[in-house]
Order: C-alpha cells, then sequence, then structure tokens
C-alpha cells in the first residue's frame, strides 16, 4: 500500500499564475492580465538521493514522480512504492519542489543505478538509433496484444481529451496526455508544461490508484510523438499511442519493434497509421 | 580559425525518410508513402571525453554543437572551438552520430565541470524556480540594449520563418528557430525534432560563420517559450525573443530579470508582451 504524503503546511500551487502584459492588436498596445502556464523545477529523490530535477507545471507531482519511476524503468509495479512526500527540510516545504520516494521490495539503489547506465549506454563509437532501440529493448520486452478498437472509438479521442483539458483553455501553453479504455472512455488526463510529464502524470495517475494493468487501452498526446514517447507506452504496457501530430522516424521505429500501434495526425476523421494497423477495425 | 572537418566518407544524413504507412480518411484506408522527420541521438564529446546525448534530426551538427556548446555557457566565443569533427572509430564514420570537439584558449573540461555544477545545481533543499534563475544569472550578465525595434518588422517574422521552413511543410514534425536583424532580414533558420535543438543550430551557425555579436537581433521560435529557451537567447545575447505560441512563468520571470524583451502568441497583427516592452517602437 503506497503511503502519499501530501504537505500539510501549504497549498497545492498552482498550474496557472496571472501577470500583466502589454498586448498589441495591430498599431493597439493595451495593458492585460494575462493567464501563464507555471513552469517550475522538480526534485525526484530516491531514498533521499537525488535522481534528477525535470522541469514541470506543479500539480499532480506524485503522479508524475511515480510515472517517470515507472515509464523509466526503475520501478516495476506500484507496490515497489512504499511512500512519496514533498520534502520537508528548511524551505522545502514552502516551494514543494522537492520529493522523495521511499522504495521497496528490493527496489531502489540498483535500479537507479541501472537507469543510469541506461540513459548513458550509448556512449560507445557507432552510436546510432538501432542501438538506442537495441538499448530500450533489452530492458522491455515487446508487446503481445491481439486488442483490437475500431475507428469510430479513435476518431472521437482527440475531442475528448481537449474538453479535459482545464489549463489549456486558459494559457494556450500546455500539453496534454490521456489514457483512454478500448471503447473510448477517458480514466484520466493530464497536463504539463512537457509532453514527457504528462504522459508521466496520466500513467502515474493510473499506477497510484491501482487501476490495474494498462494492456487493453490507448494513450494519446497532444502535439508530436517522439521515440521518448514510445518509450514511456512500451513501459507502461500500452498497445496502442496517438498523437494529434506527426511521429519521428525512432518513434516509428520503436514502435514498429515493439508490437505498439502508433497513430499520429489524429484530427476529426482521419489519422495516418505508423506502425501495427491490424489493431484498427 | 575553427577547423571543421566533415565526414569524407558518408553523405550527409538525410534530415526525412519515407516511409509506407497506411492512411485513414473516415471509413477508408490506403497505403500511403509517408515522409517523416528523422530522430536520432547525437553525442558530443570533449576532447574524447562523452558530454552529452541529444535527440535531434540529422543536419547542420556542426552548428548545433557549437551552439549547445555557446548556450549552455561552456564556451564563451566561437574562437574557444578549435576544431569540431565527427568520430571516425569503428561504425561511427558510417552513423555521423559522434561529434568530438577540441577546445582551446583554455576552455575545457574546468568548463565541463562548472556546467555540470549548474546543471545539478538545484539539488539542494530549498529548490524553486528563483534559485534556478539565479544559478543562471550567476553565470551569464544581464542584457543591457538600447535596441527598438518596429512592430511592423515583429508583425512580419512568423510568416518569414514559416516560409523558410524547408522540411516542415513535407513532415509536420519540427520546430524551426530563426535569426532576424532589428529590420526584420532573416539571417539563418534552421529546424529540429527538438525545439531548443533549433535554436541551438540558429546560434550556432551564427557563431561558427562568424557573424559576429547578436546583441542587435531577434530569436524567433516555433511553439512555446520555456525557460531553457530564455536561457539560451540570454547566452548568445539577443534582446529579443519571440514565439509562436505561450510564454511560462518561469521563462517571463528569466526574461523580466535578465532584461530580454520576451514576445508570445506572435501571429499576424498581434502578440503578447511579457517582459521589457520599450523595445518594441
Amino acid at each position: 500500500m503506497t503511503n502519499l504524503t501530501p504537505d500539510k503546511l501549504t497549498l497545492p500551487k498552482s498550474p496557472t499564475l496571472t501577470k500583466a502584459v502589454t498586448r498589441w492588436r495591430d498599431a493597439e498596445a493595451s495593458l492585460w492580465e494575462d493567464s501563464l502556464v507555471v513552469e517550475e523545477p522538480l526534485e525526484i529523490r530516491i531514498g533521499g538521493v537525488s535522481l534528477i530535477v525535470v522541469m514541470r507545471t506543479p500539480g499532480h507531482d506524485f503522479d508524475l514522480t511515480a510515472g517517470f519511476l515507472y515509464t523509466e524503468g526503475l520501478i516495476t509495479s506500484g507496490d515497489d512504492i512504499g511512500a512519496i512526500a514533498y520534502c520537508e527540510t528548511g524551505d522545502a516545504v514552502d516551494h514543494q519542489n522537492i520529493i522523495n520516494v521511499h522504495l521497496v521490495n528490493g527496489a531502489g539503489l540498483d535500479q537507479k543505478s541501472s537507469w543510469q547506465r541506461n540513459f548513458h549506454a550509448n556512449t560507445s563509437c557507432g552510436l546510432c538509433g538501432k542501438m538506442t532501440i537495441d538499448a530500450v529493448r533489452q530492458v522491455v520486452p515487446p508487446i503481445q496484444s491481439d486488442l483490437r478498437v475500431e475507428r469510430r472509438v479513435l476518431y472521437g479521442l482527440s475531442d475528448k481529451l481537449r474538453e479535459a483539458q482545464a489549463v489549456f483553455e486558459r494559457t494556450g501553453g500546455l500539453h496534454a496526455a490521456g489514457l483512454f479504455t478500448a471503447q473510448g472512455d477517458l480514466l484520466i488526463a493530464r497536463e504539463d508544461v512537457g509532453r514527457h510529464n504528462a504522459v508521466d502524470k496520466a500513467i502515474g495517475h493510473a499506477l497510484l490508484m491501482e487501476y490495474g494493468a494498462l494492456d487493453a487501452h490507448i494513450l494519446m498526446v497532444s502535439g508530436r510523438a517522439s521515440f521518448e514517447i514510445v518509450q514511456k507506452a512500451l513501459f507502461a504496457r500500452t498497445p496502442i499511442v496517438a498523437a494529434v501530430s506527426a511521429a519521428s522516424t525512432l518513434a516509428v521505429e520503436l514502435a514498429g519493434e515493439s508490437g505498439l500501434t502508433l497513430i499520429g495526425f489524429m484530427r476529426g476523421k482521419g489519422m495516418t497509421v505508423y506502425s501495427h494497423p491490424d489493431r484498427i477495425c
């Protein structure tokens, strides 16, 4: 049972802030109160030892942390997390920008060094995309799933994700990620200034809330599908990844070799299927 | 004089690749030859020692490398670079994914450790955006420039940048960055799967081609303006940064405290000025 310790002394940080800006429309300049998306550093520590600093939008920090550990292969289930809490030393309690994770079930520093090795795996001569894919595939097996999804379901996802985006409408500055069932029901949507963070927040939420396996689900992201997004979906065992914009070659190659259906340009009643199109009926 | 050693045995890698995809339009599925943006790892080494692996779109790799070293504060001028060459050991020559930089003028490992310290500077308790800004400002002074730019010039930039984007039209998958004069003339535009890489490629090109100081220039980026983009502009001493979409709070704070004019939502005859609006006339 994961022990989540929210900060008791301060309110959750807002994902947006209002700021006075100068708005120009043709020859007219006026002062305007604009809503900005908040970007702040978050440090993730394991057992008090610093793992990484990411720039993120505050909010759902525990989801982000759990999702990051899971989609980077540092933990293999939510049960590996004993506790997640904000750091309570010094000023940290005011800032809510440092999170400490207590891992159990033998997860811990070994995984950390393994992660760092993987992260820096490609430092030998001969670096190429194929080797990057091989490095990921050494850690996580391909997806074998006979999931089938109707095209009608897929065509509905981008509108549903957009509707769920609470902050984007105000700031125009956030990426979104959503987890859907094969019937097109939205399980969870999360937003962040970084697309990869939005993915980690959605997957981390499913992990901490014990939604169970995501192996009959669809991950949808705003914007583009990069290698990193497909890698995260692969660790989460999600067989279908859909993006509003284009996919990169390395994302398509990793998806193709790992049994993932990768979809891009999913807008209205149209989409481009880059790999494993047989899952769409 | 910088010695650039292009690979003599292989052609430059293409920034796009063609791949057969399944294209759905309503109930019709058809095979289609799609043009994908290439994403590949690039390792940057200094004197043979690995500094970082970035995911980038191949092309203008020397620009990217020089720009990265400059906008991260590892070098202070193009003269610090003695030579840039692709790694020629083993398979590397085929892959063009490892670059070795020979630094001169005393630049080198000291800068590397300093960079790593800065990169990981925020690991003490009390991490917050303000401290992140302070860490940057300890390394690079604020911009003091009496540059003035007409709003008409600014209104024309996004069309000019879009026109210069050769690859985007084909793939829909690339970010762009452009350097403009105060009269709105495009000096250089670069594209990449990562927005920060596009910025590094544009700035690095100006550095290697000895364009001189960029202190009367405008940096324009597609998409959003994050902390990282403003930080890079600050190191390059560009007084005005414009983005097609929104800016984050931390980007606005860093720009405000560092004397940079930050503009967002620059589309058609409209824009939002987040900091130092006095440079616009």
